[in-house]
């Protein structure tokens, strides 16, 4: 059952899962999007002011995504994103971390100029197993309303 | 040679250079990341508000990240980033389309708590061949400041 803007509640926060990161997941995504060697080499990142390998926030960002994907934005009438008004990269990500997804939905309004339209801002939050605040996000998401019967 | 925090300058704009996204490339980062169908099915997409396979805005700033780091971070004294402020998909990303990068510093200033860094405030926007802006990334940056001689 399709989830549309009108089910979006403004203060509901969901749980939607978690992503565990191994040392070769973080080196190959940074090989690729970001090759700064404290996210490509264990040896080198010892040196580094993380003293040792960390994740790129892009992934972390993916991971994000990932999770919010698969677990509620696949469910629902959405129809795209147009940006984000904060990103934290709030703790170092390392290899071995659980990541668990919190998202919350802040406010929600209909569309002034698309009719069929809803807008949800909201935030997003990840985890890692000590409880430790990794990422925060807050952005806006567009979500078809719900066809009159 | 390294750029230290001192090589900033305010105000200095770099062109970092282009990358094209094929299909497949749109298709295979989408299944890992950002699974909605309309950056995973060319045909289904067909039926959507974009009327076509897009690219996942994650995807564009993987290619921001990735442009900016071979072209630029990974000659300087880069020490990370708390994070960004600012991040709007401002226009559909498709298919054949190549992105260019420009990156403009907007302030710089010392960390006063860490006196072996400096902060860097910019502004990245990426451009397809059209030369229609497709993503704008407003964030923060920390490098490593000159060794004294």
């Amino acid at each position: 059952m399709t989830i549309y803007f009108e089910d979006f509640k403004a203060g509901h926060t969901w749980e939607l899962g978690s992503y565990t990161l191994t040392e070769e997941s973080i080196i190959e995504f940074a090989r690729q999007f970001d090759p700064q060697y404290f996210h490509t080499d264990p040896l080198k990142a010892k040196e580094s002011v993380f003293g040792g390998l960390v994740a790129s926030g892009w992934q972390t960002l993916g991971i994000y995504m990932k999770l919010l994907v698969n677990n509620l934005i696949n469910r629902t009438a959405s129809l795209g994103s147009p940006g984000m008004e904060e990103i934290r990269f709030l703790n170092p990500v390392r290899p071995g971390d659980t990541l668990t997804l919190s998202y919350t939905l802040l406010e929600v309004r209909p569309s002034s100029s698309r009719p069929n339209m809803g807008i949800a801002r909201f935030k997003g939050e990840l985890f890692n197993q000590r409880r430790e605040q990794v990422l925060r996000v807050v952005g806006t998401g567009f979500f078809g309303r719900k066809p009159e019967e």
